[in-house]
């Protein structure tokens, strides 16, 4: 028995598709038809539909806490069936397929500061896809077995990357709001997204603020926080506090309670961040 | 090592019991208790609460996408406890436990159009139940250690579908509504369901449309829509269209919106499509 | 081959991180870097946030039902990166990893009463955490490494708990209210929690009504439920009735209907059942 055996490739999945539906597990049920050992980890299937920015935050968040090799499938795809191509790219020591639309900007920009290789192909073989395709469905009809292929060859050790399709250069990159330094070194940041908890995620790398020998303010949505804290639990509930995320970007929470719900900031809402 | 024990069998789940309770971690639970390396493929846990017709969709739309030999287990069941017998049925080449209440139905009639074969057994063998049966969670107690064994059955190559129970000639078969084509060559129809893009599935499937040299025109709740595209970004967001659907069924859309949020129609309204 | 290759480690998982974001995820990930092999089974991630009593019913209805040697990972854990142990548990033939909050005293409860042993362990070997620790999100950087090597370690029959850390002989346990039976033999309880389908779970076993040769009457929020039935289909539609769930605990329920939604209780509702 081989290493490989013992092993099993292993496919991360990321879509806006939800779980009402069957389109997920139907994704499954064609990957387990091309590669029955591979294992299938859902990354998450509650990317707002259509968000290719909340797509490409979650396989940011996600993607290095996979084994190398894993093959990230990334399914956030609103120009399915026009002109946007399908690939698959080597970033270092994993892989992603997904629709060539930006949703893998983050990964890309964080694997380049590594100083990995990143190197990508469009999949347009068709020994590689269902033998009937629709225009609406390609995490079933593309992705999905594109993703198995791959696992089957990393299985059989026989990785063959420019199978899938001819080399492709240049990806296309989203738009990612940046934090802007002021020279009196306040920062302008916004808000990227809220979690589960209603913790709201800043685009602020936290170690950007916790570096710096200096307390902070955030001014937002007409409210202070002066609050800094390191663990939840060290502020009492129902005081907003700012405190470094576990995706390592500053966030505004509340112990045991929703800093989206007493905030009422939506994705994108600006702040500045002052040093006092 | 034998071909089976590399390809390990496959289940499918499809119930209305939701994510939020531990329902069907539990049946996962109880399949690894009777076979640890069959792999559980969740179809969809999002049925809504008692809808045959929505899981009979879900499977339609699901089984044909698994590997032949997969093991779909199908629990929407609000007789659970009642009379109705759970069943096992072979058709083609796939394996069906479900409640006998009609949601297998869709599949049967697909299968029997390709004319495979279709045989079926009530589950009444003790040796393949928990030992200890509630009147509520047959999911748990009959449908998922059924599926499990006949999984390890698979695996051990000792397939033996009438140890299950005896042979079930006929089972429930769930009134669906075709479309009803008139002399005029309009067609009536309806909406089954609505997914979570809001794109809504209708009884009407796509080639009857696509294949007639026509244009169409679909009024629905005293709206009209003409528009028809094979791809959503085809179409400039905001605008209503006809689609081909993944499934095969014809469909209301909208690019990048919700054709449910616009239109406001719950499943089961009517419809009329007019040539043009 | 050794048995143990053959039956994959299981694994299973509980937490409150929902399914919209990538934390049960990222958990996986991590499990599949450290164990590759290992079944990861979701119990459910449904759990309201911050709930320890959710978390604890969630885990003592579902551990029963998984095989010996299961790892069952809960993470319901408000005090996060406070000074709360994380713990290895050892209950009879089952073993829990969880933070010491208390979420885990349902099923030591029972454990006990079936007089199987229990052991403990704090959890602060580092070379079973991940190298980078945040102080927000333990179920990443301790428990689902924890689970992994625990699960590698029986992969590899080499077990070896006390390598997790030093024993604890006393863990943190909930307090979770007892029905209280008065002299003239009613019996007052509450309500834990209401499940997808609306049923009302009460704090009461099901076989403490059952076996009483007597008919009860619920009084609750100003009603009184008179009707007691053995399954869901016995009752007609709309009709409020008790009945014996397949936790074990009485529910109050409605045929193809919601209990919840017609009464609009609570969790901790209090009621009270009367022999008549």
């Amino acid at each position: 028995m081989t290493q490989n055996q013992c092993t099993p490739p292993c496919i991360s999945l990321t879509t806006d598709f939800g779980l009402a539906d069957p389109f997920v597990g139907i994704m499954k049920g064609v990957i387990a038809g091309i590669c029955p050992v591979a294992r299938v980890v859902d990354l998450t299937h509650g990317i707002p539909a259509f968000s290719i920015l909340d797509g490409a935050l979650a396989i940011w968040q996600g993607w290095r806490y996979f084994p190398a090799r894993t093959i990230h499938t990334v399914v956030v795809d609103p120009g399915v069936g026009s002109e946007r191509w399908p690939i698959l790219a080597a970033m270092g020591d994993h892989w992603f397929i997904a629709p060539d639309n930006g949703v893998l900007t983050l990964v890309e920009r964080e694997v380049r500061i590594r100083g990995c290789e990143i190197r990508s192909w469009r999949i347009d073989n068709p020994a590689y896809r269902l033998p009937q395709q629709s225009n609406t469905f390609h995490g079933r009809d593309i992705f999905a077995p594109a993703a198995a292929h791959l696992a089957a060859q990393i299985l059989h050790e026989e990785i063959d990357l420019p199978s899938f399709g001819p080399e492709l250069h240049d990806r296309i990159q989203l738009n990612v709001a940046e934090p802007v330094h002021h020279p009196d070194s306040s920062i302008d940041g916004l808000i990227l997204k809220s979690d589960k908890f209603g913790n709201l995620l800043t685009n602020i790398p936290a170690q950007d603020i916790c570096r710096l020998d200096a307390s902070w303010t955030m001014e937002i949505a007409g409210r202070k926080i002066t609050r800094f804290a390191h663990c939840y639990a060290e502020v009492p509930p129902g005081e907003l506090f700012l405190i470094p995320g576990s995706s390592g970007l500053l966030e505004v929470a509340i112990n045991r309670g929703s800093a989206q719900d007493e905030m009422g900031t939506v994705p994108g809402t600006a702040f500045r961040l002052q040093r006092r």
